[in-house]
């Protein structure tokens, strides 16, 4: 079950003005499931976005990216489960453009103005006849109180579904943020299975839109690991509609930027959380803090080297305090000139490590306090610099070997 | 259990002149187990090795390195099981140091000529008083045939012995190898919870020995990987003995060279693929070839993205063609200008993907039917240059989630 996660309450999520959903059962993979999501975005709107880096990157990944450059201005993203339309070769970028072009053909606009996502099984061809039969049904359905079933349309092998609003007040203008997300495998920084859809009614220029989607998604989507695996299908979508009182913002400087900014990062750190939250057989939410580096870079090579530790995560999930396996990562983490004498490691509040072994005043049973929570923060101070880093993770069970060995069945 | 791994038969390990080993219980973990070794060597043995390149390696690889380095003339290794001395300090050091003072008083030579060795469970104190209570009856049970109870002695979470002895003849001399290894879990390149021996009666100079270890653990123990961790205690260490009629070899490029770097990788290379079959919770055992790459790096990149995928890893063990999920981690293996369009994807002799998707020709029951092989080749052809690397690894089951989530207890 997802760690300290509860299900969004659809009462809380707000509509964001210019931004209205549609959902529908397209029978993609499985019968009487919604499995097809459009949202259509007022004239006007902006969107940017950031994807996975993946080589094998899924043909509406390559599409969406075409349409964004393009710049005719987006009017409609559409999301299908069930399929994801990666490594399909020139089929699947006819077949992702198809989607697109039937969407066009309902909403009177052109083909290159609409984003395509899809997640579920790579390597299998995409029904594109399901999804165009699908898609009268989505538009028809089409409301802007629709979050929360969109939220769930997007889910493959999440258990919970992630959404959350937030408002915020620039200069006196009272501001919506809405998001959904979507993931629970194959998680990794620079994305995962994971899709990400953001919009906000304020008003944001580009290319300011993109700088801001980079920087949230470096402090969020970027910081999350379950299996280190980065899929080939990830993106998370900034909608910026301009529909709220607020001026555009224009200057990366500007007050309301900064605010905007901390205000889509918090939803994004809240979607990725859940992400991991929700990591497949996950069991312990775990919150790397890697302190006193002498830069970024080797803060995270050694927080992902613990946080991708199939060794460290075991233990976790046994509750064990087999804190030896956590020095063990740091050692391999590929920071050559690192000083393991110089290094604490702390479990929450509790001392572990120092001078190259375990601490003086470690017990045992300070160690097993804290490894038998559900919410645990590793912290390893290198003291050796003044950049910190923090990611998240979560433990390797039974339960996640179990849903990877029988995903396609 | 164990794929296609059958235990070492007593008879068919041949001594190595120059070589003696004893055994004994020194109750270290638990109680009635033989879980200590001493490999006496002749006068005049030369010995090199290589460790791993944890930054927390472990006490007594510093102190075997040391030692190594004063070229005193190596007399003998001692190796015990149940306590790795890692993460342990300044501590640790003390007691790597103590035990290789205990025995050589007991051989009568200087400390400095023994090399020492752990493995078991990191950042607990060694208890160097067993130990050194232990010695002498090692030493009592010192023998040349004790080959097969060597390689029982050294072993932790195997389930299987690892041994292997090989003859062949180099000018018309016949030389004899023989070697041991231990690891199943924390296995990954440079080294891994792995301890190797390799002797020989052969005659190699100093710093060619050296060479030639180095050489054979790139083609061998460096080639595989369980969970991608890699433990603080690994060597692999190669003896020889000068005891046959062979000159001395003291030449890299000559006949005698050739024929013995050879055969001891041959030697290496079952030990090192032992491991890999007596993987922790392994069913499959996984040959990766990564074809036509621009260089060697590139080759190891992508080999080891579909090695350490645990998405891959479950596949496998579910018998489950989902091969999709191996395209996937090509793409993401961190070779910026790869081409995926010109790769061809190969399980065993089936055409899996060509074009960037899967190929025309593929039939999902000939996935399957190789799937269900315990023993699979995952073969990439990258067709941008003309270099190779081959890796080997196996799945991810249940039981590596047991195996590891109750290692301590």
């Amino acid at each position: 079950m997802p760690v300290n996660l509860n299900p969004p309450v659809a009462a809380q999520l707000l509509p964001v003005a210019g931004v209205s959903l549609g959902i529908a059962e397209a029978n993609i993979k499985r019968e009487n499931r919604r499995d097809l999501l459009v949202i259509q975005l007022c004239d006007g709107a902006r969107v940017a976005g950031v994807f996975t880096k993946n080589r094998f990157c899924a043909a509406p990944v390559i599409v969406a990216k075409e349409h964004l450059d393009k710049a005719d201005g987006i009017r409609a993203l559409v999301v299908n489960t069930g399929n994801a339309n990666a490594g399909t070769g020139e089929q699947g970028l006819q077949d992702a453009r198809s989607t697109c072009a039937a969407l066009a053909g309902l909403l009177g606009c052109k083909s290159t103005q609409i984003l395509p996502f899809s997640t579920g099984v790579i390597m299998e061809i995409l029904p594109v006849a399901k999804i165009a039969a699908g898609l009268p049904a989505a538009v028809a359905n089409m409301s802007s109180d629709n979050w929360f079933y969109a939220s769930q349309a997007i889910m493959t092998t999440d258990i919970v579904a992630k959404a959350i609003s937030k408002q915020v007040v620039v200069d006196g203008v009272t501001v919506t943020i809405t998001g959904i997300a979507k993931g629970s495998g194959m998680i990794h920084p620079n994305m995962a299975t994971m899709l990400g859809y953001i919009a906000t009614d304020a008003g944001i220029a580009q290319p300011l839109l993109q700088e801001l989607v980079t920087q949230v998604a470096n402090r969020s989507f970027n910081c999350i690991t379950v299996d280190g695996d980065t899929s080939t299908n990830d993106a998370l979508m900034l909608i910026a509609t301009g529909k709220s009182a607020l001026p555009e913002v224009t200057v990366a400087g500007s007050h309301a930027y900064g605010i905007l900014l901390e205000a889509i990062t918090e939803v994004a750190i809240f979607l990725a959380q859940a992400i991991v939250r929700d990591g497949e057989g996950a069991t312990k939410f775990i919150t790397v803090v890697v302190e006193g580096g002498r830069d970024e870079d080797e803060c995270k090579k050694i927080g992902y080297a613990i946080a991708h530790s199939p060794l460290v995560k075991t233990a976790f999930f046994a509750s064990d305090p087999n804190l030896g396996r956590i020095l063990a990562a740091i050692g391999y983490a590929g920071v050559d000139d690192l000083d393991v004498a110089a290094l604490q490691l702390y479990l929450d509040d509790v001392l572990v490590a120092e001078n190259g072994g375990r601490a003086a005043t470690y017990q045992e049973e300070d160690g097993q306090r804290v490894m038998q929570q559900s919410d645990i923060t590793i912290r390893v101070v290198l003291n050796r610099g003044h950049v910190n880093a923090t990611l998240w993770t979560c433990d390797f069970s039974y339960d996640y070997v179990k849903i990877n060995a029988s995903y396609r069945s």
